[in-house]
């Protein structure tokens, strides 16, 4: 029985579990929710997901939701870890998309992605003061891939694929001039964007 | 060579790291940082966490930052993980604390605890706020603790040891009456702050 994926093409956490499943090689079955019409606060959504959030997984009798969930340690498909080294180097990675990128990547796509495409406002202030952070965030990531060609070390990991929605989001709007500036960041960027397991995913979301 | 922790006992992020280091039975070098003084802005800081976050870590030649850090493999002391089961019980567990919990818990400790510490004042509006949104959190956590010991699985693992920091403060608090309405989640709370690790944890930052 395959794993079923419960989630939302649109949805940002949904396409980084389909960027992992695809590199890892591992079938599934995709089981749209409908977000607009609240689908993710739905009685039985909430039996996968007390927290109401997309995306949420049944693999067998397990129920689980997160990012966590296709962590696996197979064997498939792309390693996702550096192999040989401890889970550690890419961990740190991994919390840096979390905490330092992704807060800010949340906002600006709001702005500057999802309010335009749904007839409402960008709010410029926003913008700016998450926009100058970003920045800082970017400065530290070119320093880093000025060591290592990938965030977690020499190969690609989750570290870098947790980044690749926000990635693809962002690149489409003025922001693409910060990544832009900063030669080893948008040569990182382009990398993992090229990736077949990617494309896979944006020919999935354009098909909804 | 032992690793070397930089952190400060008042940080929650740091007491968690000691936390898992002393249930792993770890020898680590504890280098205070002063964070009124600002030293985790510091140049000589920067190098080892860019961020600018306590705590950091010197491993041999690794320099690592953040929770993961610990998340070692290796077989001395408390597993901290489900044995015999899949990662992910235990990560989307932790993923819960770091996104739904940490956040509210982060603020109110803020206004609770550190605010009334240095003599700022505390803003009932913003307590009001996260204390509404923690009670729906705990209620998930109820749930989830009336199915299973603890929150991965039923053992104690890293998911459960998170919460340690912010438990312990938010306890001292008169949040603690969301706590003792909930029997499931108050027996959890008690049975991993008796932790003799924790203890550890708990007179290492009294003696500062
Ligand atoms: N940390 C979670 C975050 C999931 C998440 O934020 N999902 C969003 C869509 S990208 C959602 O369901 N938002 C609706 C809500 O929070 O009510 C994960 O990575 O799975
Ligand atoms: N996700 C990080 C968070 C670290 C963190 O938030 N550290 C706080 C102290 S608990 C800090 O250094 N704050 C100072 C700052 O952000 O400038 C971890 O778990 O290590």
């Amino acid at each position: 029985m395959v794993m079923k994926v419960h989630g939302a093409v649109i949805s940002t956490a949904t396409m980084r579990v389909f960027a992992a499943l695809y590199e890892k090689d591992l079938e599934s079955e995709f089981v749209p929710v409908v977000l607009r019409a609240d689908g993710h606060k739905k009685k039985h959504f909430l039996t996968l997901n007390p927290f109401g959030q997309v995306p949420a997984f049944e693999d067998g009798d397990s129920k689980l939701f997160g990012n966590y969930s296709v962590h696996c340690s197979c064997t498939r498909g792309t390693p996702l870890v550096c192999e040989g080294k401890p889970m550690a180097t890419v961990g740190v990675w991994m919390e840096v998309e979390a905490h330092q990128f992704d807060p800010l990547a949340v906002k600006l796509q709001r702005e500057l992605v999802y309010n335009p495409r749904f007839g409402m406002a960008t709010d410029a202030a926003v913008v700016e003061e998450n926009e100058t952070k970003l920045a800082k965030v970017l400065d530290v990531y070119e320093a880093r891939l000025s060591q290592s060609k990938y965030l977690g070390c020499d190969c690609f990991t989750l570290a870098d694929l947790h980044h690749l929605p926000a990635l693809t989001n962002l690149l489409g709007t003025p922001l693409r001039k910060l990544f832009d500036a900063r030669p080893k960041v948008s040569a990182w960027a382009a990398d993992i964007m090229a990736r077949p397991a990617w494309a896979k995913v944006l020919a999935m979301r354009n098909q909804q």
